[in-house]
């Protein structure tokens, strides 16, 4: 497991919510997704439009993805999102988030994400890349 | 496992593809969650708005969500999304649902979900109610 | 005013919808979004994905978007998006869009878009090119 | 025209994108829409949640929407939006929009909402009523 952490507050608005008054579920697997970004931005140094260009991908793929939705997370209210990798494989990592309310747990969520780039023969085709030392190195 | 099984096509648009030209991740859990209903609808044979006025409940509330994403899914293809209810519990089920594209299964999902109800003493609070039984026959 | 018309059929879902039940205002503008996209690949027969590599272009870019919300459009309902060219210019066209509900117009949309091309000279940059001729002659 | 102003930064992410790399043009209406939002809950000291029952209302209902987009807003791009009410008529008014991006405006938008509550008589039925005074004079 990686030390690095990254953590983004979030006011959830309106827009997030379903007719339950709630949080729809596809926008937690959002909130994931921007902060695995952030993470890497944050841990990288690095704008996140930048990766492609500095590290000849296409971006951090996703192949799997969980959430627990343990509570529910309502209109007005403001949420942390916390992420970190929990372990980088070759070509692979993966990514927990816990999404607190109220001073509790009320989501947690899983992605597994692969070092994604162009097959250089089909550029069509992406495929994944080992994932650099010096990248797996900047999460501590 | 139950065998009544719902089938939607989705034409993939420019609204659901990323800056990689394929499908955002979860806009699948979109398809996912839209699937579900219309699944209770065609087994149920009621409108999908006239699930809480006919049961009290406040809809089929999503406990756990998982995706595996294992071929892109880009602009322009056309998809089917084919669901069906794994297993009923006492007052929860699963949902499976498989992504075909061009042939192949691209997406698989699974979903957890519960039969939502308001809390008669704290109607803001949602709790679980039982499924009923003329609810889960109708899904053979 | 071209006369050629296309028409989608939407039922509206739980994830269209807001706390009120009723359709998220951002959702109508992606289906005049995916719409204008379905009405320029059932005009020209080409699949809209192939519109960038067929045309050279990026795609057909928004510029300005408005609409009018007449009556409340509620999880449940079927609606008809129906769209058409109303006017073409050197580079740019008016696409508009209605979108009808219990035989009424619930809302009215339009949005001007440019034939958006990469400048040459700096691949980053969009710039506009005149639309073709064979282009428009499609619409009628 | 009101005095009182409303900012919020948004960092453009990857969820927020198209095949093109830039903001899908629905997420702007997202942006104004949770801003009206945050407007009304700054000027008012009001929890956006407690709107609906501080003043009887079921929200701030959009009837029309406009955008305006001069220049691409790109993944990784920091912006500024900013919102203030135009207008107060009796049960309506008008929100303006500005996105900054890079020191330029790039965006422009203008809503028109109204004061939203149920009819007494038939509470599946949005109709207008008259916005209170002490709420306009928040606006200063």
């Amino acid at each position: 497991m990686t030390t690095f952490t990254y953590t983004r507050e979030i006011k959830i608005a309106w827009a997030h919510c379903d007719p339950a008054g709630i949080v729809f579920n596809p926008r937690f697997f959002e909130f994931f997704d921007t902060n695995s970004w952030g993470l890497f931005e944050a841990a990288l140094g690095i704008n996140q439009h930048d990766f492609a260009k500095t590290y000849g991908i296409v971006g951090i793929a996703l192949v799997d993805a969980r959430g627990n939705f343990m509570k529910p997370v309502a209109f007005g209210d403001t949420v942390e999102v916390i992420s970190h990798v929990s372990e980088f494989r070759r070509s692979s990592f993966d990514v927990e988030h816990k999404i607190i309310n109220r001073g509790e747990v009320a989501v947690e969520g899983r992605e597994s994400r692969v070092w994604a780039v162009r097959r250089k023969d089909d550029p069509d085709t992406i495929t994944t890349a080992p994932i650099p030392a010096e990248v797996v190195a900047k999460f501590g």
